[in-house]
């Protein structure tokens, strides 16, 4: 096991009727910025539960953060705050409406240009960003119990991430109710998206980390056994519970303690949304399966363990196995409704290969992947099996 | 799935080599009060690592706190700490000097009578007690993670527990070359209290709460295959680290998130150490397979997916599954070198199943166990099952 360090301050609220303990969960007296993303919280009554838990109080508000966090929309933001000295944040949505927020609250302590943030990146010290604290929409990313965060910035086709112990939630209020609301196509991304934040944590090495190995093998099955219920039944409770915590769990820290984590993924996917507007959670899952298949030989061995312990694969060598876990995992994404290869997405694929890999040599990335094994060609490569 | 709180603020810091950090994570200018046992940590190394990372720091020290804190020993500390003006105090040691340290850190800060805390109890809220960090010497009851303690009084043969926000470690540091100098007897422990915890927080009802259930199988599959290896074969680090991180993951508040909960067997438990000083984990082994037989018409079911998923039963009716599994969780503690009976610890037994049956009517405890069923009666059964 490698060492590590892991602290998670963050309080989870959890269950139903619970956002209404946003009137005693925000400080006395604070001016608060409520922010949100295209609006859906004014229709499906999230928004009035939230307002009438914040009645009496101070309460400015900013909407129109969409998917992908946009710098600029984030700056109408920031303006907001240093006008009206905002003192609590509170992010409404799911983990773009969140992971702006998270910026915003470092970039109202930062006295330089907000985009050094994310650029250099710095990360933020405890004490060094507004508090703010979040009632998720959406689940899926994580970011509710976690620090870090992604930014776009679309005229330079750039995405950026940043974090640091000062970046996390101060509460967040999980009510799975919110889950009736949200359309199956987004439902279907946000079970992809942490399943491949499960993945990430795990896909690379045998690990003697035993106990991440299996708590990262339970949020898969759990994730498995949530997805045709959430998908295709009407809405229960528990299953939305679960897929909820599900999300939290992949991505609030303690997967990734003590093993070698891979995120190539991630990084490869990001450029696909930059330059097709492809949802993220879509990106992974065209990425992942080449990911795993290019990178076949130094990946077969936890493969087969993940066949076995996850899909309860028994026979065949460990190859077999291996291969057999990847297509199980392809399977599981068509499951979902998701399609894995980038010409299903666009018919203007070709050449993406290069462009992604210019984007890693132009950022100086010298390599990605557990151990930073992946060098630009070698993304090059995998982008093109992923066409 | 049950609404629920969490939050652990506890910095974990994990692996080899991290006892120096207590030389930057201690506030400076900090009075700094070492607790620690019986004094092993003179003589195993660890005493000279915390001092050399504390040196030119104000540090006091008070030994003598051994398993089952007592009150009266604690008392003394206390004094220390009033005389001395202590602003941190350090815990060096296993549960039992961490649950001391929970103590007086409350007690501290609190007016009145200290036993108070324990006997009303009284929740000790964040900011009510002094900080406190621990270095971990024995893995076992998951203290080093989590808000709650238990205290004895001899004299009056109590045992009795609080807990609170106010009382989480500010950081513990857990480096797994500690297990080098523990006893066999002590490891053994070690891996039935952490063992028991999972099982508290599982062995209920049949659960919607699916990824709770799968976590706690983990840590009950881990601590199944960490133990052999752990009790047979020389120091192996990574065995120990994973050892280490399951104790802590069996009590840091998650696993019991969203579930019924049990916390019978320790009820039970905490009376026979209180009589014949049997030690804690060994107290556990002796009332949970009892335990589980008396109420197996209403754990049935869970102890059947025990079977399934934690042991790999897969022949049988629900009913054989089940039973087979109490068999095979008490042939776990037999392969830890544990016994399971009462008469295996004390040839004056006799009368204990009444003694304890009494002690439940006088607290005027009306039941015990998930759902509060479990009456005085039921324990007086219970524990003559167990004799």
């Amino acid at each position: 096991m490698l060492n590590f360090e892991f602290k998670n301050p963050t309080k989870i609220i959890f269950g139903q009727g619970e956002i209404a303990k946003l009137s005693t969960e925000i400080p006395k007296g604070a001016k608060i910025l409520v922010l949100y993303g295209g609006g859906s919280i004014k229709s499906n009554g999230i928004y009035d539960e939230v307002m009438n838990a914040l009645s009496g109080r101070q309460v400015y508000e900013y909407g129109g953060i969409l998917a992908n966090p946009e710098y600029e929309v984030l700056l109408g933001a920031l303006e907001i705050i240093k006008d009206k000295e905002i003192s609590f944040l509170l992010a409404v949505g799911g983990g773009s409406v969140i992971d702006g927020t998270k910026f915003l609250a470092a970039a109202a302590k930062y006295d330089g240009t907000p985009w050094d943030i994310l650029s250099k990146p710095i990360r933020t010290l405890e004490g060094e960003a507004l508090p703010f604290g979040t009632v998720l929409t959406l689940p899926a990313t994580g970011s509710e119990m976690n620090s870090g965060y992604v930014i776009s910035r679309r005229k330079t086709n750039e995405k950026r991430s940043s974090s640091g112990p000062g970046s996390f939630p101060v509460f967040s209020i999980l009510d799975p109710n919110v889950v009736k609301s949200i359309p199956q196509r987004q439902l279907a991304n946000g079970i992809a998206d942490a399943y491949t934040h499960a993945l990430e944590q795990y896909m690379t090495v045998i690990s003697d980390a035993d106990l991440q190995d299996r708590f990262a093998e339970s949020v898969l099955i759990s994730l498995q056994n949530t997805a045709p219920k959430l998908l295709q039944q009407d809405f229960d409770y528990h299953t939305a519970a679960n897929y909820m915590w599900c999300c939290t769990m992949a991505l609030n820290g303690l997967l990734q303690k003590g093993v070698v984590t891979d995120w190539a993924v991630h990084a490869i996917g990001h450029e696909l949304t930059a330059y097709f507007g492809i949802d993220h959670a879509r990106t992974l899952a065209i990425i992942a399966p080449s990911h795993y298949h290019y990178n076949f030989e130094y990946k077969k061995e936890k493969l087969a363990q993940y066949a076995e312990r996850v899909w309860n694969i028994t026979e065949g060598s460990l190859e077999d196995k291996a291969k057999l876990a990847i297509e199980k995992m392809e399977a599981f994404f068509h499951s979902l409704g998701i399609k894995t290869k980038l010409s299903d997405y666009t018919k203007d694929y070709k050449g993406t290969a290069e462009r992604i890999e210019q984007a890693f040599i132009d950022r100086e990335w010298l390599g990605i992947g557990e151990f930073k094994r992946i060098t630009p060609q070698d993304v090059k490569k995998i982008v093109e099996m992923s066409y």
